[in-house]
């Protein structure tokens, strides 16, 4: 699915207002919110914990299962962008940056089909 | 930082394009990447594992160590990103309804300046 | 393969003198331990990644692979250790009370061959 | 707290029966349990979110916050014991050896009073 035109930065700016409002950005420390973005991943995985890997791709296909994994999903997201607003991160930036440097670490000819971590290819 | 002006569907495009030159799409069932997403947090987290709290605000003002955390959080969101492909997520209307919810359960003026729980206030 | 006979008391004070004689204990919070165990699962889990469930439980024949997975097991355990001799838990008590709360949850004639939560049964 | 006189044996034999009765063998892959422990950390691991280190530690002077913190530490350690079960681990023999890796690692004159990794020691 086409994701609609939100940039980044205009995502960054909704979650941050969030925080300013409710006076949470004395909460916001790095080292809690890189432990809520693990909390948030940990319950998404959640959803996926007793099926196999088959399974788990129909799981979105209910749509009240789909719509809990697009909540923890979400909230992943949304402390990454927590993080990024107080980090000051260029998360675009960073993404595209981190793409370059997985790019030489997992060649094409070398990693075709395959699920090596890159320092045993 | 304001980020630059990538939407979330162009990145999302960047990691598919990615994924599929190394034929990995057969790797990445919704639990392993689930899986990967909190692998990737953990990794994030692990940076800050032994500071406490204001100490870890500063810890990105080295520039060495601030280069592995925007790694780290790329990387959370990267797979982020995958996920949402394979599930067909338009993560940005996962992210903006999921915002919504999180201002209902978490009014301002019963929320504010307060970490407590939704179930809690 | 059965466990040698070590209890838990012998193996919380084998752990907690590690700690006091590396001056550790302060920066061992509740927070950071818990933070600990939690890198320490994701190391566990992340010599799963890209496998299949049947496929993880071969992963162990290979001895080198073991090992690693014997390591990644005693860390999550190790911290678990530490954290209990931080918040003065009797594990072995904490254990079996868990137990029997699992077992009033998951009711035998009701949950026998079914991985749905308990709230769903 | 001195822990009461259970051997990790005991322990391991009444998780592996109450798997047992429940015909939960089927489930507990080793994809699946480290993916168990995991999620059971991160439970542990958000009763601390919003904490900064000194107040985790009086957190469990409180009963019914020590209570819950007592259930999530014990979670983790039964996914570990189910773990070691299906894996055929010695876990106090793995503990046991990992400690005098970490022993060779953090050598006491070098990492006392240190938080440092081992690998930049």
């Amino acid at each position: 699915m086409p994701d609609h035109v939100s940039t980044l930065e205009e995502l960054k700016q909704t979650v941050a207002a969030f925080a300013e409002e409710r006076e949470w950005v004395q909460y916001h420390s790095l080292k809690n919110l890189a432990m809520s973005i693990s909390i948030e991943a940990s319950e998404l995985m959640e959803r996926f914990q007793w099926v196999d890997n088959p399974e788990s791709n129909k799981l979105v296909d209910d749509s009240s299962a789909r719509q809990a994994v697009e909540d923890e999903l979400a909230d992943v997201v949304i402390y990454a962008l927590q993080f990024a607003n107080r980090a000051n991160i260029d998360l675009s930036d960073a993404i595209e940056r981190k793409m370059g440097i997985n790019a030489i670490k997992y060649p094409i000819d070398k990693s075709k089909g395959r699920s090596d971590k890159y320092d045993t290819l």
